[in-house]
């Protein structure tokens, strides 16, 4: 039940800011004898790791992971597995102006109300290098899914479906071309009208929201833990807890609040003697269980609360103030939480597989 | 860790089937002192309840509470209150022919493939009657937030918002409508068009979605626990769990995916000294922690599964098969779910609370 | 983390006090599909009650279980099962004259402390009363280990090896004789001159402690979860926190302490192609986990802290005072904490084997 | 709930092996303001690090500890502390010889039974070298209940009160004394005779056992959180789960068994008007609760179980085998327990400060 880690029995651990020494993450849970090596996780940080392009954050770091624990002659052990990425490059001095100043939109503020002191440097725990820890226990996730039968076939894939006022195709959903761009848009066709508007963003010292959609297939039957610890729950949950993050869907989300039953229940039919579904408007998941269909989640982002143009806002003195937020920021943070999204609904069906297995019999 | 356990230190454990003796809760981790009555707690599950007018199910149980444990003359003790009511109407006959199909949107599918065993009874622990604990648990974290003098000023509403095709005016939220209208709606001008959509889908055999506001005022600025345990993480794991919930959304949730920083940034002024949101795009959270603004969340809910025209489906054999499902069921569940809503919230804020004053100092 | 909840996937929460409506459980993380009913659980009740016999407490309970949820037609569905035994005797005014003194060796200046209220009706929730949840609870935990191939041969049993002044025979453990005494003694020889210690405290107004052994046989190596769920550790905490108990030993215990490694390491050989351990002063566990020998754990218990003579105090104004305890009371709590602590090593064992089989492979 | 995290609003997770790169822990939940420097840390570590001088392991380390997150400009942040020691020492080779073979009295045999794959490297996980993060951890707590009025004057000391078949007097307890012998025994005068016996055990390839006392002072009373989270059943849950302890005991523990009630209550009387007990049998826990009284907590340790003479065992292959355990041992573990035994108190009672905080009214 600590504040900084989730999960119940493939928990994660996480811990560092921004302008820090490091930060990382500590994976418990992870059953022995997963083949399990720093080439399973640094792909995965890679694409999320600031200066990959244009499209995010110009700040370059490396991030390399190291194994400080848990894994012996590439194995797991059924021990803890902290793993660790230094800060390379902490050019803390960006935000030093910025101290005694609370931005809009961030979480300067309550912060400060709740804490009673603030740690200036790029928002401290607040910041988005806290999701390094995420991604890397994702690939973590992966790898234990992968060693066992029943979810060696689960396979996840998010993209950003919208950008501010550009939606993709909602009937295209292209794997090969999210990684092909640099937005993770799976519909390549919307990509250009998303790069102008970022661009336009930019120019106009603003920044965009956005939509990512996140997709796992392959997923048994059978997961999730009613009542109080469903899969739609922890869904909803650990995406509506990523920073930025305003709204979360599963299946047809909102729109099932203006659809009937007959149109919004998915029927079922008969096929080489399973159930099979005709539709998929629920998600995946019906009464917190997942159904055997694709999981299908979408999130909404807010817009990078830091930007160039002039704000009102107050210091830390409580009188009247404005700021202008410069330093190197992403102009859309959904854009780098794509890898995020997929390491944490890795992390969040290993959980659940591992808690099903626990008490399925035959 | 339990499955039905919710919250860390306000904590509710629910138990109870539709069709069984008896269905309630256990609440742990209330403070000493506080005073409670089967009182207290009477009106919310009279809210609840089925039968109160022709919008909802007519199933009629009186739903009486008794206090079981953890009070002692009108105040609580600080050991674990069980709150049970007797399931006085079990008319399981109603579902008998239903045992052996699996009633598409329902989860009689998945929690066959999970439990290998099926409760028919109405759902069992799947059934909207579980709702009863947690309106009975909201109704204990009401008198507690109550006993408090940095939260005795939280009020908690819900109504609903939209019905099928049916908007309620964004602009209107009139509290006193809501419990003057059968439909729990804030703006009594959508009422009678509510009222029809809902006539015409019962003709039809058919059910409607919909979409439940809740808004929780004078929650002081400071709750939440990040990174894994944010407000806005626990809130949109907890109504994304409910029945039938398939998106959340918090402050402008959505449509904030469109905007750009400069509109969805709540910019912040001196108001007497004190920091003033002048807007509140957020809903009420930045950074997982309270702001101090009201907390505003919005709740899609699917149409209920439960219709009488014919679908599609298979049965225990995994044979092709149609059902209709007759009985006593809401023909839009969003309804009956807002004081279930209001009761999670008060929950959630209780913990949270309790959370926060545990390491605050001075 | 609720206060009154005890286990990670096989959950305990227990509500209730000795003199409230009635006493129970819920028991969560129950596998679907194993056989439970009622007369699985009234067994272990019998004989755990009081009125027994003349060494135990003449209040006199029927103590009748009743199962409200979570099993359907005599088999579990996976659900929360709510077990409930009424408070038939409530003879509170027993307790009404000692309402605003503290009684030595009880918790009632620590529950005043801690709760600034007090329940004076026989303790309330820090009586014996208690743990007939934990007995109850036991009973399912003994049922969900027999549906399990590798823990149907599991086999608990507790006896009073020591009563006050009087040990038992260290090498007798005649199982058969434990429930043909009154004191669940598994040494027949020793139990007349037990009887007679019993007599004598009870004549002189006073009363004895005792020392319980508890023994698991069958039990698969493997089970513990290092290094802060260890085996050992759970049991030494679970025992530990039981009313009355301030000692815990497993295998040669505070003995070690005074061994040479040669002597206490037990040493093993192959038997049948298999490891098997020459003795076992490890008492079953290694590492924390168990090693498929006998677990073997000692609780020493305190005397009954309610005696008829008189003691000096203090009252509810802090002022001098003296005390002596009427009522119904047992001379010795250690003999009817023997089903207790049975049915805590059958929940133990319980929630192990779910832990150790949700991550094993192969 | 993950294996590798104790405590509840101030937890600690650790990791690391004796032979990876590094050790350590994440310490959560503390709160914001606290101040805290590695030089807070360091000299719990020193106390603790093998080398010391000759009564302990010749293994030498700087145990150098670093603050890595959580922690800005000396003060606490409200975020996690992740702590890290480099294994500057990694001799791994004595161990490789011991792969194959089960140590008798180790938890290699258990290990491999649980985990299919064993860390031969000084024992992997179950090494003492994990203490070093309880040491550490404790030392924050220890600046954690500094920084509050109602624990500023808490101070905890262990000392080595048996060695084998040498008793300390238990009315001499010198905390002077522990720090300016070996062996950390609070009674000077029997020191002699203890290293004697040390000599002797070492000279014949043996080890001995031993008892080390706890004792916490300035602990307020109302500290536990009963039924399940008792203040004695945290002490007994978490000291028999440390490497090598075979018993616990409170307060007069099991020699509580052989008394009567009239003896062993502790009685009350007014003192400056506030309550007094004239004797602590109890131990400072009454109903699991904190008294107010001295917490007196005593641990059996068993011998090391790495002892240089021949002992039976099996090889991996499950034959009969000898082995001969070589290396640099402790030849008594207990001793270099008293600094671990120290940390994990500091820590345990800041968890319950915190939790018992968080309720508190008035």
């Amino acid at each position: 039940m600590s504040m900084n880690t989730f999960g119940k029995l493939f928990t994660v651990t996480t811990w560092g800011e921004s302008h820090g020494p490091a930060v990382g993450c500590v994976v418990d849970g992870v059953p022995a004898g997963v083949p399990l090596r720093e080439d399973d996780i640094q792909p995965a940080l890679d694409r999320r790791r600031p200066g990959r392009n244009s499209a995010v954050s110009p700040r370059n770091e490396a991030d390399a992971v190291r194994i400080l624990s848990g894994v012996y002659e590439g194995t797991t052990t059924g021990h803890p597995i902290c793993l660790a990425v230094e800060n390379a490059n902490q050019r803390s001095k960006d935000y030093s102006d910025l101290a005694r100043l609370f931005r809009p939109g961030h979480a300067d503020y309550t912060y400060t109300v709740k804490y009673g002191i603030r740690d200036p440097r790029g928002g401290g725990r607040s910041s988005a290098r806290e999701t390094v820890g995420r991604v890397a226990a994702g690939a973590v996730a992966r790898r234990v899914l992968g060693a066992f039968p029943e979810t060696g076939d689960v396979a996840v894939r998010a993209g950003v479906v919208a950008l501010g006022p550009v939606a993709a195709d909602p009937a295209v959903w292209n794997e090969q071309a999210i990684d092909t761009n640099p937005l993770f848009c799976p519909d390549p066709d919307a990509v250009p009208a998303m790069v102008r508007e970022l661009d336009r963003a930019r120019e106009n010292g603003d920044s965009l929201g956005g939509i990512v959609r996140v997709q796992a297939t392959g997923v048994p039957a059978g997961l999730g833990e009613p009542v109080y610890d469903r899969l739609d729950g922890r869904l909803g949950g650990m995406f509506m807890g990523l920073n930025a993050v305003k709204g979360v869907e599963i299946g047809d989300g909102f729109a099932a609040a203006g659809q009937t039953g007959s149109v919004h229940n998915d029927a079922m039919r008969s096929r080489d003697g399973a159930p099979d579904f005709l539709t998929n408007h629920a998600g995946g998941v019906l009464g917190g269980i997942s159904t055997g269909s694709p999981l299908v989640v979408r999130l909404a982002f807010k817009p990078t609360p830091s930007i160039a143009g002039q704000q009102r806002t107050v210091n830390a003195d409580f009188a009247d103030a404005t700021v202008a937020v410069g330093g190197r920021h992403d102009p859309a943070v959904c854009i780098r939480a794509v890898p995020v999204v997929e390491g944490m609904m890795w992390c969040i069906l290993a959980d659940f597989f591992l808690l099903d297995r626990a008490r399925r019999r035959g």
